[in-house]
C-alpha cells in the first residue's frame, strides 16, 4: 500500500472535501446557479487576503496574476524596482522587460531579503518609478520578505508595491489593507488547498488609478475588463467554475479555523520542520526563513537528487529540489495549505530513515525530538 | 427532485467519470508521476485536432488561446484579416488591436458564414496580411464556417490561418493536418467534456516560422516557452494538473468512440434538433447552421427570456440566450459534447412543454415526433 504525500511548495494535498467539490456537475457561470457560489469565492478572497479591495480571478496560473499586475499598471517606458533573490522575483524582471518596461533590479544574495532601506533609497535616488515588485515568500529560497515594512513606506511614494504572495497566501502573514499592499498576487494550488488553475489579484484604489493609465497591451488578463465584471458578480470570460465551488469549501475551512490560527499553525510547522532539520546536523539555507517552504542544505557527501529519489519512491513523499543556481545544493520541503502537526512528524521521519540510508552521519530520530518538542511548545 | 441538464455551448454536462478523474489526489506536475498523464493527454489532444502538430495546453480560458495566437504570430504593425459575424468573430478583432495589429475588418450579416471567395479575393488585394482568423462555430449564432475550403486556399499563400475551433473541436468536423490549418484554437468545457480551465493551441511548423519573427509582447502565454517545455514534455508554468487528468479520461472516451462517430453523433443531434424546432413552428437562425449549437429565433409574441427561464426553474434545463445584436431574438441549444439521442428528445420535450403553457401556437408533440425521426434517420 503506497499512501502518496505532496510536500511540494504547490501543488499541495487538497483535502478530500475540497476535492469532491471539483468533482461536482457543471452549473453555467451565467445562471443565477452560480452566483452564490461566485459571492462566496469572492467574500472568502476578501477574508484571506485581509482586504476590502476587490480580489479579481482569472483562469490561469499564478505567472499570469503576475503578468496582469505588470500589463494593467505600467506602460512601455515605465521604469520599476524588481528584487532579484530567487527564480520567482527574477520572473518580475522579466515581465517587466517583456513589455517594454525598464526594471530597476535590487540583487540580493539569494538565502537572504531585501531591506526596507534600499529599495526606500531606490525609490528616493529614482522618483520617476511607478511600482516596486515584491515576492512575499521566495518559493526557490525558502526566504520570507518583511512586505509588512516595506509597502506601509512604499504605501507614503507616488509608487505602488506589487507583492507576488503565490506561495505565501493563506500560510504566512499577509494583511493587504493594513499592511497597504495595492496589488497582492495569489494561486489556487498554495495555501487556498486547491488544484492549479486560478489567479488572484487584489487592487487598491491606488492601483486602480494607474490602470487606468496604463498603455501596455492585454485583453485576457485585462484588469478593466475583469473590474468591470466584477462589479455585477461576473467575469469576462468562461471561469474556472469547478474551481470556484471548491473554493467555496476551502474558504470555508480557512474561515472555520481562523485566519489567524492557520498563520500560527504554518509558523509553527516551519519552526518544528527548521528545528529538526538542525537537530539532524542539516543546514536552513534561508536567512530569513518563511514558514511555507523551508530550503535545506544538501550535507556536501550526499546526493541531492538521491534524497528526493528515495523519499519518493519508499516512503511516497514527494518534495522539491533546488532551481535554478540551488539545483542540487538544497531540497525544498513544503508545509502548506492542508498540512498539521503529524504531517510535519511523517516527513521528517521519512528524512530521517533517507539520511540513514545515505550514510549521512546524524543522531537517528534526534529530528523527530526536536519536531514534537518544538510542536508542543 | 431535479435533475439538472446542461444545453448551454460550454460548459457542458460533464461525464461523470471524468467529474471522479476531476477529484483525484493532486500529483506534482514535476515528479515523474505526472508525465504519463501529460504524454497521454497530448496523444489524446492530437487525435482530436487530427494533427501532428504540438498541441500545446494552457492553464486558461479558450480566449487565453484566441490571445496566444495573436501575440505569438505577429507584430504591432502588421496586418490580419477577421471576420465578424458574430461575438467571437470580434473578439479577433478586439485582440489584434489590443496588440497594435492591423485588422481587416470582412463584416458578415449575423447568422451568415464568410465565403472562401472573399477571403480570397481580400488576400489578394492585400499580400501583406499575415494572418487570417477564422471561426469554425461562431457560438453567438450557431453558423458554421466552411474552414476546409478556405484554409486550403490560404495554405498556397503566405498568411497562415487560424481558427477558432473552441466550441467545435470533437464536435464538429476538423482535421487541422489534412484542412492544412496552422493554428487551431480550443477549449476545455465544450466538444472536450470537461470544466473550463484549459485552453489548446495546435502550432504547424509555418506558424511556427512565425512565432519566431513575432514582436508582440508576451510572457504567460509564449508559444516559445510553451514549445520549448513541450518538447522535455513539460509546461513553463504550474499546468492544471487535474484538468490534465480529467483530459486523459475525456480523450478516450473519444477514442473509444471513434472521432468520426463523434463528429457523426454530433451531427445526428444538431440535425434533429434543427427539425424539431421546425415542426415546432420555429425558425432556425443561422443559414448554415453548426451541429455543436442551435440558435433558435423566438416567436414574435413570446418573451425570449422568459423561455430560458421556465425550461430552468422548471425543466432544470440551462440553455443560452441571445447575445449583444441577438439579446431576446434567439435562445441557443447546444447539442455538444457529453450528449445523446436521449438528450435531444429530453430538451424538445421541455421546449413542448414550455413553449405551450407560454401560449405558442404549435402542434404539441410535432417537434417531438421530427426529433425521433431524424434520430431514427
Amino acid at each position: 500500500m503506497k499512501k502518496r504525500h505532496l510536500f511540494t511548495p504547490g501543488p499541495v494535498d487538497v483535502p478530500p472535501e475540497v476535492l469532491a467539490a471539483m468533482a461536482e456537475p457543471l452549473i453555467h457561470h451565467r445562471a443565477p446557479d452560480f452566483i452564490p457560489y461566485f459571492k462566496a469565492a469572492n467574500e472568502g478572497l476578501k477574508y484571506v487576503f485581509q482586504t476590502r479591495n476587490p480580489v479579481l480571478t482569472f483562469a490561469g496560473s499564478g505567472t499570469a496574476a503576475m503578468e496582469a499586475a505588470v500589463v494593467n499598471t505600467l506602460s512601455p517606458g515605465d521604469r520599476a524596482i524588481t528584487v532579484e533573490g530567487g527564480k520567482f522575483g527574477e520572473r518580475w524582471t522579466e515581465q517587466c522587460r517583456a513589455y517594454g518596461v525598464e526594471p530597476i533590479v535590487l540583487e540580493v544574495e539569494w538565502g537572504t531579503a531585501i531591506s526596507c532601506e534600499r529599495i526606500m533609497e531606490t525609490l528616493r535616488a529614482n522618483p520617476d518609478v511607478k511600482a516596486v515588485f515584491l515576492t512575499l515568500t521566495e518559493t526557490s529560497t525558502g526566504v520570507l520578505t518583511d512586505v509588512e515594512t516595506i509597502c506601509q513606506a512604499i504605501a507614503e511614494t507616488d509608487a505602488i508595491s506589487v507583492v507576488d504572495a503565490i506561495s505565501a497566501l493563506g500560510a504566512e502573514r499577509c494583511l493587504t489593507d493594513p499592511w497597504q499592499i495595492d496589488i497582492v498576487v495569489a494561486g489556487s494550488q498554495k495555501a487556498l488547498m486547491l488544484p492549479p488553475g486560478l489567479a488572484f489579484a487584489s487592487i487598491s484604489p491606488k492601483a486602480q488609478a494607474l490602470v487606468a493609465k496604463s498603455k501596455c497591451p492585454k485583453y485576457y488578463l485585462s484588469f478593466e475588463k475583469a473590474l468591470k465584471a466584477f462589479a455585477k458578480d461576473d467575469t469576462p470570460f468562461t471561469p474556472g467554475v469547478s474551481h470556484i465551488r471548491a473554493l467555496c469549501v476551502a474558504a470555508k475551512m480557512i474561515r472555520d479555523e481562523g485566519i489567524e490560527n492557520v498563520w500560527a499553525r504554518h509558523a509553527r510547522l516551519g519552526r518544528a520542520l527548521r528545528e529538526a532539520a538542525v537537530a539532524m546536523g542539516l543546514k536552513v539555507f534561508a536567512k530569513n526563513p518563511s514558514n511555507v517552504v523551508t530550503a535545506i542544505e544538501v550535507p556536501a557527501a550526499i546526493d541531492g537528487e538521491k534524497i528526493t529519489k528515495i523519499l519518493r519512491d519508499k516512503h511516497g513523499v514527494t518534495i522539491a529540489g533546488g532551481q535554478e543556481q540551488l539545483k542540487g545544493k538544497v531540497f525544498r520541503i513544503a508545509t502548506l495549505g492542508w498540512a498539521n502537526d503529524l504531517d510535519v512528524v511523517a516527513v521528517i521521519g521519512a528524512l530521517d530513515m533517507t539520511l540513514a540510508e545515505m550514510g549521512h552521519s546524524f543522531e537517528r530520530g534526534a529530528g523527530l525530538a526536536a519536531a514534537v518538542r518544538a510542536l508542543s511548545a
